[in-house]
């Protein structure tokens, strides 16, 4: 820690403050700074601990997760001060007894001396193994623990709720984020918006997290917009250059009227037509006039069948004479199963009727308090969606708000530590410890290894015991084929090991769709997934367990 | 709207934006922006419209629900602009055919001529009933969606759920918002602390939330504390203060350790102190010596009787030698009910033995995943707890994350609009309205009913007719003994309106609490409470099912 300058501060040159600027080392538990100022009066503040990161269940009921939210908080340690007004503050609320050498300690305190390990955002992680090793003089690693368990939290959630829903969408259709409205707060939205893309989505509507993290954005209209068109006759300028420039419609509203007479007379179509809304066929002709390229509409503002679907083709029929391409339709409504289907029928019936190639084909996005439930339930229903617009139960996490990631003590001055509990599930796991995944022969990861920091690390096509760290009779040899090590270096601190670069999100997301996409298929079934296996080396085992034993008063029944 | 520079700015002067500067005009969907694009282009976008927001269903199997956000709405509009690099991006992402003149209309739009009418903030509110009447240019009010409805939508929730959460506690038990680590993002921690406190939590451990709004803060240590700790040799400086400043203590840690002996050997106090963890013993000795004001341990890091207790009351008794009084302990697991009660009887019981009168009555915190259902548990079972530390349950809204806030067009140029659905709750109400709450005889408000905003007001001792707006047999003569107007002026506009002022937090969270103490019991109860009635006047009622005629197409069955 850069305290009096006497080290150059070596960390984090360069890289950005967290995207959300209320992200400050303000952004903490109170207790945070009750125990430093503890710390300190104790002389304790400057002993070098060890803080792992990491959750004890997988969220979803499923038996994977998407590690998210690391960047954030390598951005947060790199610019990691406090200023003047967090100093008074602190000053006015700590306690009356607070001594003025604290603040100073405080006013001098950055992160450049604290290490950060990580496994690389957007991996594949399991329940007891460290997403982050956090290593720095124990008074300010504690300051670092509300916020590094918020950014990491809500983020992991998200981006494993994406990864559940893109599983159950399948590759081939197109999923969008639409639930800032439903989020929890701005940056509820604005995070769900990055993390649902790291997850594998492919857009949002959210216009700041398109302009903040460069994902591609979706968006049309709304009913809204539908029922303020009153009639045609409020369409002032009805002129529509053709695509290649070639010529201009001087009449597009006509255009569109005749095509809508054209289906309404058709007798193959089998339609239904006599009274589609006129509020609705203005609000098309309009969104059309403004956005000939890509063109979109919502069409169960009134009767999806009835009226948007005919008054839908009629503009998109119009807009094929002067050379543009309708893009499709959004069903927000109904039955989306059946309606997609029947959708469906009809731009093929028109693009047979009209000799049209490719109208059939015309993409159809749902959206409706969507989730892992009904995409599901349409797939087995059977249906013609393309794409699907989420939100809420997507970014609000609604099948489980949180993902209970924890911050533990594992060593302090080298001396291991570890937290006991009446319940076995949250006994720590002591030691600063490395991590390994071990792959066997057809290529998929078969177990994750903790280890103590100074083992030998495991070798290919060497036969190492696995343990589970509490279950004596739970053990396996294996002999891995490859053998991959899991936190890299993120923040050196004042040691000289490499920092690894922060990768850009479109690589995270990269790295998230090829993870999921390598595990075994039994980890990530919905119904009853086989839980993936998390195991100590027989060195680690025996400590804990010595450990254990150490600090666990004897009970005695009376 | 100030266009042009025709109309000087008049709303706004002088309010802060939003709490999070990441709540800009881009924070919106991107359909918001092709919507407005297409009024521009349909030279529709300065027509004036109005929409209302509510939302159709109160939270968590309620018949209540807390409205906040209000504020962060009007700093919003008040501090509502683009920028150049907004524009840019607008430009760039918006569509290939976007024309320049778009652009320079986005440069220009502000709020100064949308009009905001809202319920004040704090208050208590139902079903159907618009929270915000927002009158307004379409292109603008429309892109004012999306945040609105972010900002209300977990505010509110947030704020229900805090309230519901008082109404198990009770009116005397200290309630602690404890959820920033897990939250869904660094402002669902801070809005979570802003909206708890409003439905009536006392204090929060968030930092930034105390230092941003006065919310009073709370926080002691964690396990990972206690374990950091090896044993008493670690400390180093040992004197303390008396509390009158009369003299100083030499050794302390020699005065806890014979007050722990004195525990051990009392035969009156049936304990089994033989041996009290040492690291645990350090680290409440320690934490005295900081905050010998405000000793509050957490007692639960490996025994809660046999070690956490005894350690506490040593090191309490000693300050006690001292002139100072301990605040109390803290549990975050095990049997919270019995172990309050074992602990309170032995507080007791030091206090009888040792003669200190008050030292039975010390505070008794509990945390560890509380929310609604274990406080009821702990109330039945009965418990000897002061103060409730609650955190995932409260800040997520756990048991359901979101509210289904929606933004509805109701009139546009003076005329009304109505959105209808085949499902009966999604129809909307036309017209632009009044809201009135009518109170009965003994001081309960009775029914809200929304009327035309022409529609002479009800008046004291006049006979008027609620009906349900969808129901046709659901009607209730009233006669109001009180009535009051529900939505107030928060921004004028070009209007010639007064405008509210902004009430500091604390009026808010008061108004919260009168209001919930008012409302009838058997609305506010858990198990089947009785829905509050929201009517509307003969007069509207009439008026939606003829527009609602008008609009719906006739059905055709085959």
């Amino acid at each position: 820690m850069a305290v009096n300058g006497s080290k150059k501060k070596k960390s984090g040159q360069g890289i950005p403050g967290p995207t959300n600027p209320m992200v400050t080392p303000m952004l903490t538990d109170q207790y945070q700074f009750t125990m430093a100022y503890t710390y300190w009066k104790a002389g304790k503040h400057q002993e070098r601990a060890v803080f792992d990161l990491y959750f004890r269940k997988n969220p979803f009921g499923g038996e994977y997760t998407v590690f998210a939210g690391l960047e954030e908080c390598v951005r947060f340690v790199a610019n990691y001060k406090l200023n003047e007004e967090d100093i008074d503050y602190i000053k006015n609320n700590l306690s009356v007894s607070c001594e003025d050498g604290f603040l100073d300690y405080l006013r001098r305190i950055d992160c450049s001396d604290v290490e950060v390990y990580a496994i690389p955002e957007g991996s594949v992680v399991f329940p007891k193994v460290p997403l982050l090793r956090i290593e720095g003089p124990i008074a300010v690693v504690q300051l670092l623990e509300t916020p590094f368990v918020n950014l990491i939290n809500f983020a992991s959630l998200v981006s494993t709720n994406a990864a559940r829903h893109r599983f159950v969408a399948g590759k081939t259709k197109t999923l969008l984020e639409f639930g800032l409205r439903r989020a929890q707060g701005p940056d509820g939205g604005v995070g769900a918006s990055k993390y649902s893309y790291i997850g594998g989505f492919d857009a949002t509507s959210n216009v700041a997290a398109g302009m903040l993290f460069g994902i591609p954005l979706r968006g049309t209209h709304s009913h809204a917009f539908v029922s303020s068109f009153m009639n045609l006759d409020e369409i002032k300028d009805k002129s529509l250059r053709k695509k290649d420039g070639s010529s201009t419609c001087k009449d597009f509203v006509s255009l569109v009227q005749s095509w809508l007479r054209k289906i309404e007379r058709s007798n193959s179509l089998h339609g239904n037509f006599a009274e589609t809304n006129q509020s609705e066929l203005a609000a098309f002709t309009s969104y059309a006039l403004a956005f000939p390229h890509n063109f979109l509409a919502l069409v169960d503002t009134y009767d999806v069948m009835r009226s948007g679907i005919p008054n839908f083709c009629a503009v998109a029929l119009a807009l094929s004479d002067l050379g543009y391409k309708a893009i499709g339709i959004r069903l927000d409504s109904g039955d989306l199963a059946y309606l997609s289907c029947e959708v469906r029928k009809l731009f093929c019936s028109i693009e047979k009727e009209f000799g049209l190639p490719g109208f059939g084909k015309m993409s159809i996005t749902a959206s409706n308090d969507l989730n892992e439930e009904t995409l599901d339930a349409l797939n087995k229903q059977g249906h013609e969606i393309d794409a699907y617009g989420i939100g809420t139960y997507l970014v609000t996490c609604y099948a489980q708000a949180a993902l209970g990631v924890v911050f533990k003590l594992v060593e302090i001055n080298n001396k291991p530590r570890i937290k006991i509990s009446e319940a076995v599930s949250k006994v720590t796991i002591p030691c600063k410890k490395r991590i390994y995944r071990l792959y066997g022969k057809d290529g998929y990861a078969l177990v994750d290894i903790l280890t103590g920091e100074n083992e030998p690390s495991p070798k290919v096509g060497e036969r190492i015991l696995c343990r589970h760290p509490f279950e004596e009779s739970k053990r396996a040899y294996v002999v891995p084929r490859k053998v991959e090590e899991l936190l890299r270096c993120y923040c050196a601190g004042s040691s000289d090991k490499k920092e690894e670069i922060l990768p850009p999100l479109k690589d995270i997301r990269e790295r998230c769709i090829k993870q999921l996409e390598q595990m075994r298929s039994d980890h990530m079934r919905r119904l009853n997934p086989t839980p993936y296996k998390v195991s100590v080396s027989a060195k680690l085992y025996d400590f804990i367990h010595f450990l254990w034993l150490n600090e666990a008063p004897v009970g005695e029944l009376r």
